[in-house]
This record gives structure tokens, sequence and C-alpha cells, in this order.
């Protein structure tokens, strides 16, 4: 069985176990207060051309979004975000368990914009009786969307202008964020992000690591305390040098960006096969997930070989399927599928 | 700078690394569902003795005890602890963010006894008025404990009984678990422990692993939807294999014992220096942990060359220290220790 | 100015401040331990035909559904609700602030049918990442609802055997319900109710009290420690007597039904002059909420003499608005009404 | 049976429910937006002295303390409480269900002192691993506190001192504040209270009211929102005016003092029975709560005729009991009681 199903299929780009290996017997102070982790701070303040910023390392994604919504809001405030967004479908309420209400907006790509925000703050605060209702405080976005889908600069742009002026706080979920800075068309650099939110992570699970969250806070305002509410959400990693170990390896000689770029590549390969014979997409994305329409015959024939994502019913006869290439995608996997997807195409103009 | 300060200072034992090498870049399934996790799962149990308990693998011990202790307690009910108990110290007020009272217990060696347990009890239910307190209804007991200290079987018999006859659930946090496994004088098998409780957990992250703790529910009551729970509290690591793959390592060829097993004799090693050159004892551990009584002279002098823990002031003159040893405690470091350890007594005795 | 505005306008029924005067002076013991409080437990569990139900008063709606559904659910479950309920709506996020995720569900007219519900059990179950997504586990229905609707007793009964089959709870808000009762049209009785759902309350505060909730609880297995549940949540009033005497009163010689009469014919008189007059409604209300369509330029008119809420938006020149008749309604009032009503009319034909 | 068991025994002050009467009609907006309410409000104000103050109506202690701590906490902080604190003994783990840590400080007298403060301030920030320990932020005492004692003038303006240089915020629980300002010996206005702590609340449920608390900021750091939270809650009362006109009431000639002066003089009268005749106090309380010291025997004679509180076993023969005076004691329960004492007296010397 060959898995394209998701990115998170297969253990750590090999540089970093060598650099686990060769670091093994060295002794460290706990909690993220080694060297490793510091010099991983450094190399991504640098990435992100924000010398002032607060850097943190944490486990996984629902982790990391649970820690930074419940150190932001205070109990009577929410977050927006699309109603796809991973905090409002796949984190089992973990936002809700910290006590806060998520305000779902809706949204065709996994995308939320500059007016709907507006929206939202208007219709809070032109209701007579806003104190009965969740005061909407915090805009999550996710970039890349949950459907491979990328916010442009100009877009984020106007989120933010939007956010200042209503006195929200802007965080990016970025789990799959070096596929976004890697995509082709994207015209957002870490800088930009960094620069344009107020809060944001580099995921590492997806992306070459074994695991681990990089957070990077650039409003001055939410770094207070935040190292307490990790401790309290179970996010501070005893041996946190295997995060520091992990994020300085990846933030080293560009590894992040290449291997993010490994990915789109096998992605846009697998995307074309599609494309070219005719399948049509759901999303239109241009990262390390696609989302091609396929007659359930064609997903039962690729079932007996490829693992991959029954994403949602389209009709009787066709669904919507995702495959997810990753930093270790491996070139003859592509080829087969490559393979199979004309083979599809011809049975069906048979 | 030699590290005694604590059990975490190294990476992971060679036979786990060379492992994570090894499966590198076998795909699975994510979430704990893949065929290491299947096995490590099947290990545990068998090394418990209950081919029925419900074994999970999370990343770290806080996070371990929010989902086990909030998976369990109904909104009004509390876990009675020994004041000196990890969640009620040393988790940033973990358990109470999941909304539950803990429920101290004065303790002199880190221990609680049934005694105590039916004082609970009993001043709960005789109280006219208590719907107006929280409930126990939970007893969290930690094997070893903070001091080092150990239940022996007949203690840990006495508490299933008394929990039993009042319908209290027993919980053991094994963070340490076969450091007071390995321990001389220790009469409780992994076995023993499996039945004796309704829930506990092996912890891996201070014996050997690069992080992980499994928890074994061995009562079938707690076992339904535990899995959420674990997700909602973000500790479904994606890539589980990983902590699949460190626990099947463990529970091969007895490794977790052997580890465990290092660093007692380490511990009696240096305990034995500070013995037989007249030092005293704060708590009397025959596990990893030792807490010797030093002069603030001689914590000075040692604090030059090692890394330990100032525990807890005696008087003006004399401080307790923790001295921590571990699976990975190299022997040089214990000889020059123990060689500094004499010359302290030296010093004293001019 | 003349207030349609909401059913709470006024203070209590005379005959309960007459009762709270007599009283007075009486000594009781605090908590809803009082004889008063006993009286009004056995009232209502005759008038609802369950002997063995246990009846617990609280202060106020919000604090009502919150002691309720955090009492039923475990951290990782959900509650379903009308997107529009008031829960879902008007509660502050309340409901999230104990920790539990709302389940919307898409609804026209305030309510949610059994088909909706099995839906909703068949995505979850069938979702094979089930764990990362809440745990439906109650359904939670308001009657009448917020927009006057009511449910009819087949619908109720198909909602309580989905129910019985998903293995979900049903609780109803019934913070309206004598409305709901005393309706023309409907076919549930207070004992239907209480057999077809799992847990409901009998609103005071809209009908004819100064403030309180009767929650009525039928099924065993919610009955366990509710008492600390309320005292928990903020809700056990220290003088329990006084919600005591207002639902002893209101449950002798049936005033509360006749409280309920009152307020819905005077609704019924108000619906009929809009209707006659040419006006049509939001929604299709036999309760003590009417949803006139108007012109802005009639809102306008009416607001000068009366209170009301606006609604909702239909399109530039119209909008719902909501009248709202209770208990106190005064006939002058609602003949007013009418008059302004029919002049409205004269002038719309002008 | 006379009843000296607690201060909430009987329903209100006649005055507070001939208003309930006579305003009974007037219909008013909800949610405390009233008339009643705003003339409460600036009553209170003038009461305190400071115009500025924002005063907030709310139905229950357990409801106000929860509503108030959950406003000003951030997740990782906890409440500094004397162990004997009402939040950290009896509201069923309210505080904890917030998501809060109570930090308890020995006490014998119920009050915490600067010093105490100060000392939690230190072991806190000297602790070099405090992000693993729950952050000191907030100071909770009541006045009087549960054992009827008193805070001078003095030793509050150390504790406020304290406060500001380690940044805690200062909140005192006045659910008995009048039996406090009214007993003899107490040097502390209702001004210099305002003046001296952030945020406290006027307890209406014990002195006279029906029921109900009303909150006082002071600092308007804390001022924001607060109606969200009370909301969130449960205890933003539909028919809000009802508190408003109590307080009102209370506010108005001095009926709120007059009230706790009767139960004083009643108090002191008991007391006095109790010392003149031999009997010893386990606290010396100048309100209205007595803790005297009687032989088990004594105990019971007095149970057959009186209800009082078994506060605490002092040995096999003797026991604290609690005498509770109110707003409306009657003088011949009082002139019975001090019979039955001297009659006790007798029997003991005999």
């Amino acid at each position: 069985m060959i898995r394209f199903e998701n990115d998170y299929a297969e253990g750590a780009h090999p540089r970093i176990l060598e650099r686990l290996m060769e670091t093994n017997e060295v002794q460290t102070p706990g909690y993220g207060t080694d060297d490793y982790c510091e010099s991983a701070r450094n190399l991504i303040m640098e990435a992100c051309g924000d010398p002032t910023a607060d850097v943190h390392f944490l486990v996984g994604g629902t982790q990391t979004n649970t820690t930074i919504i419940a150190s932001i809001l205070r109990p009577h405030q929410g977050v927006v975000s699309a109603h796809s967004g991973h905090i409002a479908t796949h984190e089992t309420g973990a936002i809700e368990a910290t006590g806060h209400k998520i305000l779902p907006l809706p949204s065709s790509d996994g995308k939320i914009d500059a007016e709907q925000i507006r929206g939202v703050y208007e219709e809070h605060w032109n209701d007579a009786t806003h104190e009965h209702v969740v005061q909407p405080a915090l805009v999550y976005i996710s970039n890349p969307t949950e459907f491979g889908t990328l916010y442009s600069k100009s877009e984020l742009e106007a989120l933010r202008s939007v956010c200042l002026e209503c006195g929200f706080t802007l965080m990016i979920d970025g789990a799959r964020l070096g596929y976004g800075l890697a995509a082709e068309g994207n015209d957002l650099s870490l800088a930009d992000i960094a620069k344009l939110c107020d809060v944001f992570y580099i995921g590492g699970t997806k992306i070459g690591a074994l695991f681990g969250e990089a957070v990077v806070i650039t409003n001055p305002a939410l770094k207070k305390d935040f190292r307490y509410m990790i401790k309290q959400r179970g996010g501070l990693l005893a041996k946190g040098r295997i995060l520091g170990i992990q994020f300085e390896t990846l933030f080293t000689d560009g590894l992040y960006l290449e291997l993010s770029k490994h990915a789109i590549d096998a992605a846009m390969t697998i995307r074309n096969a599609f494309e070219s014979n005719g399948f049509e997409f759901k999303y239109q994305s241009k990262t390390n997930q696609q989302f091609p329409i396929l007659h359930n015959e064609q997903i039962e024939l690729l079932s007996k070989k490829y693992s991959f994502h029954k994403w949602e019913t389209v009709n009787e006869s066709e669904s919507v399927v995702r495959f997810c290439t990753s930093w270790s995608t491996k070139a003859e996997h592509v080829e087969a599928l490559v393979e199979d997807i004309e083979k599809l195409a011809l049975q069906k103009s048979k």
C-alpha cells in the first residue's frame, strides 16, 4: 500500500535523526532552556526577520492551537474561524474545552476575508444585547488552509488591517506553512507573515520533523507568561532539546523550504496528471493536498494500491478525494500514481 | 558540568534511536493505529498480565495526568492527592484548568495511606452540607513518589481495598515506575500494580525514551472514549508510531527494567557514599532520587562541578538537595561524585 | 411606553407576592430543604404524573441550561441544538464555558427533527476519525422555540425514539413552557413531556414568578449529585424557600396554566389584528411571541408608543419584529395596539 | 424550633416587600438596565464615596465570587485565600470549575496578613521553575471572615500596600459586610473599603434582602466587559429590577446599617450571656456569628429548642458551635436563649 493519505506517514528527515544521534549523550537542562532550543529560536527569529519575536516549541497542532487561543482570550470572548478551520472540525472540541466558543464563518475554499471579519465586528457591536453574545476577539486562519488554498499578501494585509481596526488579534495556524511558502504563486514570505499577524506557528510535524510546532509571537502584548500556558496545557516537553534539535536542523541550510518544495513538486506532478486527463478538482490547491473528483469505481480501483482520503460525496457516482504528498514522498510512488491516473482516464474514455 | 539535576538530561537509549532509524521510511497510518503501537500495546499487556487492559501512549506526564483525571471525574468531583503530589505542585494548575479541585492530604514522605482515604470519605459524607463541598471521587498516588519513596504491596492493597469500599477510583502516576520496580526491597510487580489500581501509567520520558507515557486502563468502566480525551487534550501524536516504536523497544528483552536497574545501582552507590561519610537524608529513598542534607558550603563546592537540585532549606546552614540518577548515568560521573563526597567529609572532619 | 418587548417586564403575580408577605417571618432551613420547596416539588411531580421525578429549583434560564448540560456530558461530548437555540445564541457562550461544543443544526422555524438527529448520529459514527470530532450525546430543544413554534406530540415522540436508538439524552428548555401548553392546537401535556424526555424545565421567570425555573429529571441515570452541580454553578439559592413559595403558588389551583392562557389570548388578539389587516408573519407562532413583517415606517410609527423587538431585516424597506405578551399583559394595552395596527393598515391602503 | 443556624432563615425586610408590591406593575426593560437599578447604583456609589465605581447586582455569593475571579485571572493564575475562605471550602469547587487553583494560606482566625502575601509572592518568584507552578495574582479575603472576625483599617492598608507592590489584585467578599461595618470596634467605613481594594461586594442575601449581592469595582482595569461575565456565569437576572429595588431600599435612609446593627446587638447580647456564664469562645468575633465552646450535653439540651451549627470538635466532650443572628432576629428569641444559657451554667455549677 502506497500512502498518500496524509503528510505524517513516515518518520523524520535523516538529518534530524543524525543530529539526535550525535547529540544523544550531551546533557542539557530541561523544558526548552537548552542551547539547541536557543539556537533554533535564533534561527527562526532571523528567518522571520523579527529579532524581538518570542519563539516557543510545542509538540502538536491541537495542543498549539489551544495553548495560543486560551492564552489570548478572556472567558467571554470567542475565536472567529472558517467553518472548515481545523479548530472548528477536527480537534474534538479542544478549544471549547478551554471555555471558548468558535464563531464559524462560511467559506467555500477554506479562507475567510476582511469583509467577513468586519461583518462579525459590526454584527456584534450593533447588537443592543451584545452582552448576551460571545464577544469576537481573535481571528484564526490557517495557511495553507485545510483545502490546500493560500492567502495572498494583499488578502492577508486586508485581514491585518481590519483586525487592527476592530481590535481583534490575528493568529495563523501554520501546521503546513512550509507547503504554502514553497507553492507556486505564493507571494508571502516568512517575514511578511511575521509582520502581518500577532502570532503564528511553523509546522514541523508535517514537514520533516518527528513532531513539533514552533510558535512565533510578534505582538508584545501576547508574550507575557506564555511558558506557564504551555506547561499547564501539557506542551512543555521535558526533553525540550528534541524540539530544539529538530527546528535547528530544519532552519539550517534552508532544509525546511527544500523539504517543502519537494512535496509541492510531487503534488504538482500528480495534479497535472489528473488535470491533463480531464479530471476536475474541488479546490484550487497549489500546495501538497490535492482534491480531484473521481468516479466511485475509480476510487475503488486506486484504493487497491494507494491509501488516500475520501473527502466528501459529490453525487451518487462521484466523490472528492484527497491525495497528500509530503517532504518524503518517493518519486517512484508519484510515477506509479501518474501511470495509474492515465490508465483510469483510458478506461473512462472507453 | 556533570548533571544529576534530573532524569531527563540526555536523549534516548541507543536501541530506540536505532529502531527509529530502521523504521524511518516505513509508511504507517497516524495517531497510534500503526503496527508498532499495536505490538507495544501487546507487550505491555503481557508485562502487566492483563490481556484485557487498554493501553494508550501519550507524550508527557502533565498531559497524561490531566487526560486521565478529566476523563474520570464529573464536574463536582475532586481528586485526592498527597499535598506533595506532582499534580498538586508542579503542573501549573493543569488539573484545576480541567475544572477539578485537588484535595490535598498531609504527608511527610510523599505517600498517603488507607486511613487517610477513609478519613476523606467520612469527612465528606458525614457533613450534612456535603453538597457544598467538592466530592472526593478519585485517589491519585505516585509510585515512586516525588520523594523517591515506594508503596509496599500491603500498603497498595490497603489503598485498593478502601477505595473499593468508598467507591473511589485509584490511579497511579508512574512517571518513574521502572525506578520503583527495580528498587531493592520493592515487592510490587507490574502485574500487582495493574491488578491493584484502576488506571496507571508507565513512564518512558525518564526511563530511556525520548518521551512518552503508556497509560494502562484495567477498570473496564474507564475505558470508554479515552481516545477522544487524548485528542481533545492535545496528546494524540500524529506520528504515533514514534511512541509505539519506543515502548516496543523498552518492553523487548527486558530493556525497561534493565535501564531502571542501572539508575538504581548508580543511586545506591551515591547514597552509600553519603551515608558512609556521615550525611543524613531527608527522605528514605531506595530509588533514583536521593535527598541528602548538606551544609551550604558543601553545596557551593559541589555546585562548581555538578548540577543538582536545591530541594528545601533545613536551617540557616543546611539544606536538602536532590541527586538524580537515570538510565544513562555514566559510571565515571558517579565515581567522580563519590570521590568528591569523600573529600567533603574529610574537610568536615578537619 | 407600552412594553411588548419581552415577557419579563413586570414583577410577579400578586398571589405570589402575597404568599411572600404571609410567609416572610417563618424561619426555614436554607438551600431548598424547606417545606415550601417540598410542597412545590410534590405539586410538580403530580402535575407531571411522575412520582419518581427529581425536581430542583434554580434562578434563571442560562444557569439552568448550563447546570443541566454540564451535569450530563463527559468532556469530549457536545450538545446538539437548532442553530437558533437559546444556548447557541444568547447565553454569552455559557455552555462552551463549561467546556462543551454546541453542534448546531439548521432550522427555519426553531425546531429540529428526528431525521436531523439521526443524521448527526450517522455522520459521527460513520466518520473513521470520529475521535477527532466532538461526540454528540445530548439533544437540546426548546418548546416553545425561540420563534414561538411548538413541537407536536408525534414530533416529540419521533425525537424521543431516535434519541433512544442513538443513545442520546433529550432535554427540553421550557423557559416558556406554559405558553406552549396553553396554546391552541398544542397536543402535549406536561405528563407527555415528562415521559418523552430525560430532563426538562418549567419556566417561572416568564410566567408569573419574580424568577425561577423548575428542573424535572425523569431519567434516573441523570439524578445523581445534581444538587452539587447546582451549588457549583451558583444556582443554589440560600433562601431557597422563595423559589418553593413561587412554584407552590403557580402550581396551586392551576395558576400556571391560567396565566399562560392569559398571555396566549392577548397574543392571538394581536396576531389576528395583524393578520386581518394583511400583514404577513415570519414564523407561524401560536404562542406568546408574534413575528409580523412590517414596513420600516410602520415600525417607526409604532415605536413611538410601544417597545418591541426589531428581530431581523427582510429587505431594505421591511423587517420582522417581535411582539411579546405575558401573564400580565393588560387588556387596554392590547386594545390600543389593535387600534394602532388598524390605523397602520388604513395608512397603507391610502 | 428557634433558628440561630444561619442568617438567611427568613424572607426580606418588610420595606423591601412593600416596594416590590408598589412597583409590581411598572414595566421595565430587563437585565439591570431599569431605573431602580440605576438609582440603587447611584446610592451605592455615593455610600462608597466613589462616583466612578462600577456597580453590578448579582443573585448569590458563590455566583458573585466565581464571576469576579473568573473575570480577573488569566488561565495560569490562581487566587490566594485563607484556607478557611468560603471559596476554598463551601462552594463545591466553583472556582476550580472556572479553571483556577485556590492557593490556601494557614489562618487561625479566618484572616490573612500582608506578610503572608509577601511570602506567597517571594516563594513564587524566587522559584527557578515558577512556570511549573500556578502564578498568584489575586488575593481574596472575606470581611467579616467565616469566623466572624474583622480586618482593621491598618491591616487592610497593609494588605493593599503589599498587593500593590506584588502586582496582585485585592478582592473582598462582603457577603456579611454590613455586620462588619456595624460591629463595635470596627474602624473601616464603606468608603475605606472601596478605596483599599480593587473590587468587593456588599451582601444583601444575609442582610435584609430576599437575595442579592452588589459588586463594586473601583479599579478601572477590572471594569471592562463585566456584564458579559455576569451573563455567561448565569447571574444576569432577567427581572434585574428586583435587585435594584432591593438595594435601593437597603441604601435609603440607612436601612442597611440599621439592619446590620440589629443583628450585632442581638449577637452581643448572646455573646455576653455565654461570656458572663463562663463559656469560652473559639473565635473572637464582634459580629453576628458567635462561636462558644459547649459541652456535648449542653449542645444536646439546647438543640431541643434551637437550631444552630455544630462547627467543630474540640475534644471528646466539647465542641464549638455557631450561633448566628440576623437583621430579623427576634428579641424574644434572644431573651429565651439568654435564659437557657443561664440555666446551662447553673446546671454546670451543680
